[in-house]
């Protein structure tokens, strides 16, 4: 079968998979604004013959189908490509050409591990049982995200199941994560907007304190953590950002509070918006000023199913050994992958990419943030695997 | 008397105090940097050949005094004479030149009147019995004051008793505002410093949230007017800013916090001092941070003594008539008058200033402020009445 | 003028006042409980042969009318009769004889000393310039107090003007003190009923936590005296009793917090109790429960007119000299002398009645709470004087 | 195998197990008070020939050994057997006789039906391929538990495994709900005594408000689940009780706090009971109050083990088939099974009871609490299977 010999097909693709990745780590490009990045993906692809390449999809994103030899089912596979607005202060060779852009996330791995990949099963396609729909996306960086542009704008056309991984550089290089159920927050933000009204700092009786109004809100606001939802289930409300008064003695008119809220299950997330809503209206109101409330739904929980995610747990292990796959906690960090999990059943893993002899121990987001090249590698295999494994499974 | 003559010996005056208050108002200095204005009034005071005309009191304070012709006590009367940081937006022949800069509280004619006064006191010298001295103060508004520094400069040396008087644009010219015990506030401010341990807003558990703090720390200081001062006395405690954190979703590791601090009697100041930092240390030491309070006390309560203030009410009766004498509630303001009244008995009066119809309707610090003029013909009467009654009644 | 012979002739009924007392102080009776000691008061009067003697006036209080022998104005006297339920631990030969209850609070010294006044004023009658109705009231301690209901009787019919005077034992006898304006607070109650919903303690996301709910609002009523209030006026409210929950286990369904409210001037009363009602029901609204607020107007302030506090002003130093007559700072405490001053000006002054080597120094309202039985001649006296003094001013 | 006679088995002890329960059921006993029901299952024990039979366990424990034809190893099985104090308001012929004690939890039922299995297994104990050990335990319901005394007795002596099951009321009869890992909490109880320093209500300022101090302090502690824990994990922090004051106008001196905390992480357990203390000293002391805090951890977490859990699934599946094997949501409830399985590794189980067409759709602890009794034999069935299965798999 084709999966026996993916480790050794993607370890001939190496070179390039990794010309490609230091390529892109030069010319990093910024969520929405990518072009350069789209238009290289597209042509490899169509000079893979493609069955079909569609570039512009949802606005920056490109999908790539690939026909297998046999009839089947489609699975869909996702690589990410944009960067993020910070510099580049690594030392290496490869470093980012553009001022104050840099790829600190791994996006460029996971679409050159990606394009590897493609290569290699595009040149094997008529060992496919059924279609491989590949998903280059822009803009997982910043909301509202690439993935619900290219949704909507037919990218799961025809898909019965999706697999995507990110690359970790937390994670020791040689491992995976995996686990089914929620494994990434709903990620929401707020914006508090206070109306008291002013006066001189020693006539109070004349004023609504907009400052005493804010902080009373964040007490209160603790509250939804620790009497509105079950101490069984996961939110966490932040409240990040408090402004208020420009003169320490009069008494302050305004004050705007800003903030996050993370949860996994939907009735999670409706209970801590309602509630935080009815808290700083509430609040202000007895108090005698006002509150408007903006809340902004960002991506939703990231659901792996079940058994797509044994799926990718079989694959993960056939790729490096049941010792190195590990169960994933849930993090309440976000990931818009799950649009497509909203539409069809799959599974997002993680793949560690870590390994300090090669500087590839900085945390995601750092400006000295790199990844072990050879995770890509892994990647792409587990991806493979996964995606031949379920046609198999689900070949006709 | 000379107290019986000093309406119509002002009266004659009024041109030239109109003419110095118009000067003065046009080219305002700022506190702790007059330098013409000053020099100015030691020239009057040399020409009406004042026994001794010090200049650079204090830094730039100028005293001038008088003996009269009989022996006696020695009274002061204080004007101060500096401006305001503010755009003077009146449309008026003797607008402030100087842009941003305006006299915005009056302190043009307190000078105005004072000089007016002196002048007809000099010309009738040996009428009075004692001395009095002429405190011509820089930079009553702004901290640390003028006033104290020209205490410790020697301003007061030998002086008995002092009077002195505020215009008040809020009140109808023609009434006199005095009354014994406190009439403004001790005046204190803060900068709460609060230290906690920032993270990202979906894993508060590494962290020790500084808005958490700040909020619980304003809850808490409500308590200090609630509970630990007398309801029978006075305070006031106002956080005026609040500010925290730079990013919705990354928990505050600081939040400075600033506000001011208003009562009348000492025990309650130092209560209120000492109560505000428990408050804030102990608040944010029990929620894993740490706070640093920087409590700076500003000028002490305006009392007026008991005598004096007697003295101060009929002279003032004998000026406008005992139906214009109106009995004057403590303000939670600040005054350095206070310091001056530390060290010698004395009172310190109001005297309306306002005049819709002459354009004399904004409150003080106002862009449009101004006063009716006249108020200084009234002022210098009630003043030279008081030190007058004070003399004849303290006389050897 | 009789004012003259006063002390004299209190003096010699001193024997029988402090008989009368005595008696009194050995037969207590609770407020609204009163009948032997009306009864005995009445007696008296009619025995002096007073123009008019009513008894169950406003349910158990006795009025008696003494018309002067020349025309005049009418002046009224108080003087209150209950007692309280306190057991008595005194050792003296007059202690209590009804367990647990006892005059702690001198009001059977008020009356005694009153009675005496009455009998020397009944044998001078004829040298007095008008009419002095005696009020000697019932259930002053108890809400809604005798007071009120005397006036609604009629009590004040054809009065001009109202003195009267209280024992304390925490000032020394010989003092007396008297002041305008404010002397005693208004004196509200309130009972909040929080309702939440009950549940196990380890699934609070099905409850509605009445604790959380009543901790909230002691906490938001602090905002009343730090925010809502003038500094320079006087409030306090405090949350007495808080009591919820059954079961360390269980949330608390309900929570019942008392507490009382005290303030001088009707818009600060008013003000307060908006403020409440609207901190509780919001609160309790905003955290999903509701709460029931029962506001309890109490006693009225005590108010001081000007005029008749000056009377009694000249009227305690003629009786003490100056030198002992004290300006008499506000109490946050109670007195339902406020409804006779609702309707009548007049003015309500402490007697001080304090002598630790006669074992009176304990406060008021203490078990072993006692007074020096001098001070009865003293507030007798300055009551008399006021009154003539009142009378000879006003005479027709 | 002798698994799969167990059901047929066990269903001809049916009778003698119902018999068993109803008699327990109408002879209740509360926690450390067990005499006549250990008794009971002593003589049964000493009946069927147990090769060991020790009474008076721990207290009042009962520990049955039970030797198998051939070596192996040594597996556990636990029943419970205390009663509650609740009033039995059940119409049924078994009714407690008991005044105010019932079996409202269904512990008879776990013993009558273990002492079922033990029957059965006694009577085939040559074909089980090592030891069980029957523990019947007192006291669970009550602080500190019969668990911990027992094992400090010696009741796990040589024992490798332990399974436990409770039967369940609010689940339809046939289901079993089992999962590895954390399945009930840390539970641990606290006390705050809060002193402060009592006044009266209209003079704070010489007082130190318990009430306030409470109120804050339930404030800060909303801050351990929704600050100081990972989102990710569990707490619950809940302030049961909330008990200050006498007098409505009187500054209550002290206040006391009860509840409870639960938790399922050691960390977690310890961060929180951490927090708390320093939550209620913190505030106490910066208030110029003080708090003493007892917190008294009660029973641990129950913690299934990975592959005994999976041991007693599939005896589950057996027993009712895998379309009745639910996975058991964590609860924050407590059990004092959590002891043994801090020794050994083990699993505890629920076993669906509920009926409601035979009276048994009542909560635990409700006074009309029933259950289905043929929830017994499918309990013993699934015990008896994972003892055998544990001890084939462990075979020497």
């Amino acid at each position: 079968m084709l999966q026996e010999k993916l480790k050794e097909l993607l370890k001939e693709m190496e070179p390039q998979m990794v010309a490609w990745r230091r390529h892109l780590h030069q010319y990093p490009e910024l969520s929405f604004q990518e072009e350069k990045t789209p238009a290289m993906i597209a042509d490899i692809l169509r000079e893979l013959q493609f069955d079909e390449v569609r570039t512009g999809v949802g606005g920056r994103g490109v999908v790539g189908v690939l026909h297998g030899g046999k009839p089947g089912a489609t699975v869909a596979l996702r690589a990410d490509f944009d960067a993020l607005p910070i510099q580049d202060e690594k030392e290496v060779a490869y470093k980012s050409k553009v001022p104050g852009v840099m790829h600190a996330c791994g996006h460029d791995a996971h679409t050159s591990g990606l394009l590897g990949l493609a290569t290699v099963l595009a040149r094997h396609r008529d060992e496919i049982p059924g279609t491989i729909t590949f998903l280059f996306q822009h803009a997982e960086e910043e909301n509202p995200g690439g993935a619900i542009q290219m949704v909507e704008d037919g990218a799961l056309q025809g898909v019965d199941a999706i697999f995507g991984a990110h690359l970790w550089s937390m994670c020791p290089v040689g491992t995976v994560w995996v686990s089914a159920g929620p494994v990434m927050a709903n990620c929401d933000d707020f914006i508090i907007e206070i109306k008291g009204k002013g006066g001189h700092g020693a006539v109070p009786q004349e004023t609504v304190d907009a400052i005493v109004i804010g902080s009373q809100i964040v007490g209160a606001l603790q509250t939804i953590a620790s009497r509105n939802i079950s101490p069984l289930e996961s939110v966490v409300v932040t409240v990040g950002t408090f402004h208020a008064g420009d003169n320490y003695n009069v008494i302050a008119d305004r004050c705007r509070l800003t903030g996050t809220v993370r949860s996994f299950l939907p009735h999670v997330r409706d209970k801590a918006e309602q509630r935080l809503i009815e808290i700083a209206k509430g609040t202000a109101a007895l108090m005698g000023g006002s509150a408007e409330v903006t809340y902004m739904r960002g991506y939703p929980a990231v659901i792996n199913s079940e058994a797509e995610t044994e799926i990718a747990r079989q694959a993960a292990a056939a790729t490096v050994g049941w010792d190195n796959v590990e169960r994933m906690e849930p993090t309440m960090g976000a990931e818009d992958f799950a649009y497509y999990l909203e539409k069809v059943p799959g599974s997002f893993l993680f793949v560690g990419a870590g390994n300090p002899h090669k500087g590839a121990g900085y945390p995601h987001h750092h400006p000295r943030f790199d990844i072990d090249e050879s995770a890509m590698l892994i990647a792409a295999e587990v991806l493979g695997r996964a995606a031949l494994d379920y046609l198999d499974k689900h070949g006709r």
